[in-house]
């Protein structure tokens, strides 16, 4: 624990709900989060190329940490002695920090997976490291996340149903010791999240979703997914797993997604999303605004002096042209990729804006159907 | 001309001197600039990584464009169809733009220089364009710049004294060109800026000087230094020039330098610099300190809790820990890369304020031996 101890513990305030689509709020040691959420990733210790008086000025309440990078460098320890991530990365915001598991996965290479942890090579300088779920809660506490999750095994999709039930049960018993471990943190107001798994089996699914609420956690977080399978895959799997959560604790679909699939999976209940998107797609020159997706890249956009959405909340959005972005982006200028990860992760926290408004006003359907209509105008359907 | 027109003649006032040391100001039809200034390089259309608003939170008063680059992407015409640069980058206050000749000669391939024009091959695409003196005119007045340089042949030095004044009689020939050439825009407030040339031979530069002052500028400039020689010829050249130049007019060094430059400059009566210095060195995580220059990629600062300067008037040199900007540095996040040309440039700006404040109130002299002592205390001894 490198931030300051809370005596309030860590709550959840469920406040209206529409449909199955939920309004609600947490309050983490270092503020309070409305929900629907989106959280921008600062994958290692920065939201890739904001200020992050500027990623709090889109509205952002949370930012989301990973624990790979971080492990790897600079390390937990050292941000520790540093004062802790909040401190180290100038954001005085709640921070999600996820597991590590999900990057060893995806970036490590000569992973060894065992009951006990996983041991890999850094894909940075080829250092050998041993994550476990103890040590994942550690790492998690020593960064000062406010909100941690549990080390598990994230596998790609498709896969095979008795691969994807090892990797369930193996998830649960590490849920299981990441919770002790947790526990014995004693860190009233801070927060770990249990990961349900099951790939794309619904039986399965909810098997570990009970197992977990039979755990304790005091959020559930929706994993396995985004990780290549269709959208109708993820979203079936979704509204099969959140009646089965509790409803008085936030959920959390991990790694998505486009503003498509945010709309979609609020309408099924969840409370909580990071993705990378936003920061990745601007930094490779694609806008996502109201009109659905613009690829700033394309030759059309060079003598356009439109701004990119007159009326969006975010000044960027309203102030430099077309032009000029499809000018940075083609001359590979560190302002464009800047300007147009600002004006996404804006674009993101106006849409859950917008449905935090319209789940309280009881008009989800409403704006479900305007927001599905307006993106109409893109470069691209935003069903693809 | 692109933007407003102003009815006021573009003028220079020089306040008070200290020694050769000079304070002053200059109204452009953008607004004012105090002298001695710096001018951030904004060399196609964005001060690399910097939000034209966090330029001006520096103090920058005036930002510097390259014609070369905009001349082939996006192109003068375009940006004039834009509404002008101004417009173009979000940026309101004063604009100088270069020639665009000395660019033709570091970037561009297939040069033919002749006494009409530089035709030259586009160091992006391969286009042939051509470059003469009405030419340049023409597209510093398509961008709307607050002062135009004219088009001059900039050698490297070391060079033959013939090729010198070849060079320089050329430069002379297409000054009086450029000069015809801004008189029928006939646009009052805006300014054209002749250029000393006459590489490291004096009574060559008194010469030039003296040819221009009889064309007559708004401004002159000492162009083709900091081009390889020592630190001493450039200033012997300066300190040789500036005597022979009026001193109602604006004296601007080209592409100088680094902050001692800066301080040995002005103490010879310069009042403007551009240089891409503390952008191009932040990005490659070295920092301009009053502590003199700091390289954080160094592995000693992984740990440092400090700021870089805790009495920085700019909050990124206050906030940061210097183990974070370490840390971005190694990871090559963008904001790491954003922090520290942001914080040069700052530095830039405090040091100009500094001296402008000394020259004031006479005390130029306690403020240069202050600032050389300070130095001392960074990586890399100021008198390199």
């Amino acid at each position: 624990m490198t931030e300051k101890m809370m005596t309030d513990p860590f709550t959840f305030t469920l406040k209206t709900t529409d449909g199955m689509a939920r309004r609600g709020q947490f309050v983490a040691p270092h503020g309070v989060v409305q929900t629907p959420a989106f959280m921008p990733v600062g994958t290692a210790g920065t939201v890739k190329g904001l200020h992050p008086e500027d990623v709090a000025d889109t509205g952002a309440e949370i930012v989301l940490g990973n624990t790979y990078h971080l492990m790897l460098r600079p390390g937990p320890e050292r941000v520790a002695a540093l004062g802790g991530l909040h401190k180290f990365m100038n954001w005085q915001k709640p921070i999600l920090t996820d597991s590590g598991g999900f990057q060893v996965m995806s970036l490590a290479t000569l992973r060894k997976l065992t009951e006990k942890a996983v041991t890999f090579r850094s894909h940075i300088d080829g250092t050998m490291f041993e994550l476990s779920p103890e040590r994942s809660i550690e790492i998690q506490a020593l960064l000062g996340a406010d909100i941690s999750m549990q080390l598990d095994e994230c596998l790609k999709l498709p896969a095979a149903r008795e691969e994807i039930q090892r990797a369930m049960a193996l998830s649960l018993r590490w849920a299981e010791r990441s919770r002790r471990a947790f526990e014995a943190r004693n860190a009233t107001g801070y927060a770990l999240f249990g990961i349900v798994q099951g790939g794309d089996d619904i039986p399965l699914r909810q098997e570990s979703a009970r197992e977990l609420i039979d755990i304790g956690f005091e959020g559930y977080a929706i994993g396995g997914l985004a990780v290549g399978e269709p959208q109708a895959v993820m979203l079936k799997v979704v509204e099969e797993t959140t009646p089965v959560l509790p409803a008085e604790r936030p959920r959390y679909l991990m790694g998505v997604g486009t503003p498509h699939d945010l709309l979609e999976a609020v309408k099924r209940g969840v409370d909580m999303f990071d993705c990378v998107m936003p920061t990745r797609n601007g930094r490779h020159g694609m806008a996502f605004t109201r009109f659905g997706s613009i690829n700033l890249s394309n030759a059309r956009h060079a003598d356009d002096p439109r701004p990119l959405d007159e009326a969006s909340p975010h000044p960027a959005a309203r102030t430099y042209s077309r032009a000029y972005l499809h000018h940075l982006i083609k001359a590979n200028e560190i302002l464009g990729q800047v300007l147009l990860s600002t004006i996404n992760i804006a674009y993101y926290q106006a849409l859950m804006a917008g449905m935090r408004a319209a789940i309280e006003e009881g008009r989800f359907a409403d704006f479900y159907a305007g927001t599905m209509a307006g993106w109409k105008g893109g470069d691209i359907p935003p069903l693809s």
